[in-house]
C-alpha cells in the first residue's frame, strides 16, 4: 500500500513572538498535525508518560546519540539536554503523518542543516508591518527611532532567509489560517504529488 | 506608497476535468482575485463591454501584437484570434492585485514560457487518484485496461510536470479549498515577502 510521505514543519520566529500561542490555536483546529514530541535527560514527572510528553532518556544515551547524529536539534536548559529525534520524526512521516515542530530559531537553523527537506515557516512580529507605515508616514518620530527599527528590520530579514515562508502575527486566527494554507498547498506541490505517482507506476510495473 | 505586487496564478489541466466549474466556484468565494480580461478579434456584441468581457482590437493590431510579444498567450478559435495581453497582467499586478488566469494547457504553457514568474496549478482528474486504488486492488480489471490506465496516467504526469502545484478535482468544493491555499500561502513566500521589505528599506532610506 503506497501512501503520500508526511511533511515535516517547523515554526519559528524570535522569541515573543507568539510561536506557542499560534502552535497551541492550530492544535485546537486541526487533528491532523502530530506534534514533534521531544527527547530529554530530565527525569520523568508524576503524570507524564514516555513517548506522549517526552522521550525519557539517560545524559549518557542523550550524548551518544548527539555523536550519531540522531537528533535533528537539541539544547541545553537548566543541565538538562532536550532534543528531537530524527527516527521519531521519519517514522512519523513514513506513516503519511505531518509532524509539526515548534521551536526558537537556534533549533530551526539546526533542523535545516539536518533535514533541509522540512518547510520552515518564520513567524513575524507585526512590528514588521507595523514598520512599512511608519516608515511611509514618519516625520512624526525622530531620526533615531525611526534608524532603530530599519536595524531591527534588517536583523530579522537576515534571520528570515533560511525560511520558506514568512507568516506575520498580526492575529493569531490570521496566523493559523495562514499556516494552514501553507500545509495544504504543500502537499499540492507538483513535486510530491508527481513523484508520489512516478514511485506508484513503477510499483505497479514490477 | 509600497504594496505587495500581485501574482499571476494560471489554472489549467487537460480538457474535460472541470477548470471553469472550479473557477466558478472560486469566484463566487473569492473577490479578492482578478479574473484575467482577454483581449479578441471577434465583434463585440450587444450587451458586452470593452474592458469587461474583453479587449476588442481589429486583426491587424493583434497580429503586431503577437510579433511584439505583447501576448502572454494567444490562439486562434474559429476565424477569430484570443489572447492574454502582457500590459494588462502585469499593470493589474503592479496594483498588488492577484490575476487569476483559467486556460487549456497548450495556453498555459506558452504563458509559463513567457511569464515563469507566473504560479501554475495543475486541475487533475480524480481518475488519477483513483488509479491508484485500483492499481493497488488489481485482478479484477484485464491487464489491457490496466496498461492503459498506467499509460493515461504517464502522459499526465509528464504535463504536469510544468506545473507548481498539482489539484485533484475530486470534489469542487475541495479543489477550490486547495487553491484557495495555495493562493494564500504564495503571499507568505520568503522570497516575496523578504523582497518586499527589502526593497521597503532601501527606499527608506534614499
Amino acid at each position: 500500500m503506497i501512501k503520500q510521505k508526511g511533511i515535516l514543519f517547523v515554526l519559528s520566529g524570535p522569541s515573543g513572538v507568539g510561536k506557542g500561542t499560534v502552535r497551541k490555536a492550530l492544535f485546537e483546529k486541526d487533528t491532523a498535525l502530530q506534534y514533534s514530541i521531544s527527547m530529554t535527560t530530565r527525569p520523568i514527572r508524576p503524570g507524564e508518560q514516555e513517548g506522549v510528553d517526552y522521550f525519557y532518556r539517560s545524559k549518557d544515551t542523550f550524548e551518544a546519540m548527539i555523536g550519531d547524529n540522531q537528533l535533528l536539534e537539541h539544547a541545553e536548559y537548566v543541565g538538562n539536554y532536550y532534543g528531537t529525534p530524527r527516527d521519531y520524526v521519519e517514522k512519523t512521516l513514513d506513516e503519511g503523518k505531518d509532524v509539526f515542530l515548534e521551536i526558537e530559531v537556534q533549533g530551526a537553523l539546526q533542523v535545516k542543516a539536518n533535514f533541509p527537506e522540512g518547510v520552515f515557516i518564520f513567524l513575524s512580529p507585526p512590528s514588521l508591518e507595523e514598520l512599512k507605515n511608519r516608515i511611509i508616514n514618519r516625520g512624526t518620530e525622530t531620526e533615531a527611532l525611526v534608524m532603530n527599527r530599519l536595524k531591527a528590520a534588517k536583523d530579522e530579514i537576515e534571520l528570515m532567509d533560511a525560511y520558506d515562508y514568512v507568516v506575520v502575527n498580526d492575529k493569531v486566527d490570521h496566523a493559523v489560517e495562514k499556516v494552514q494554507a501553507i500545509v495544504k498547498s504543500e502537499h499540492c506541490k507538483r513535486e510530491r504529488v508527481a513523484s508520489a505517482y512516478k514511485k506508484l507506476l513503477e510499483v505497479s510495473q514490477s
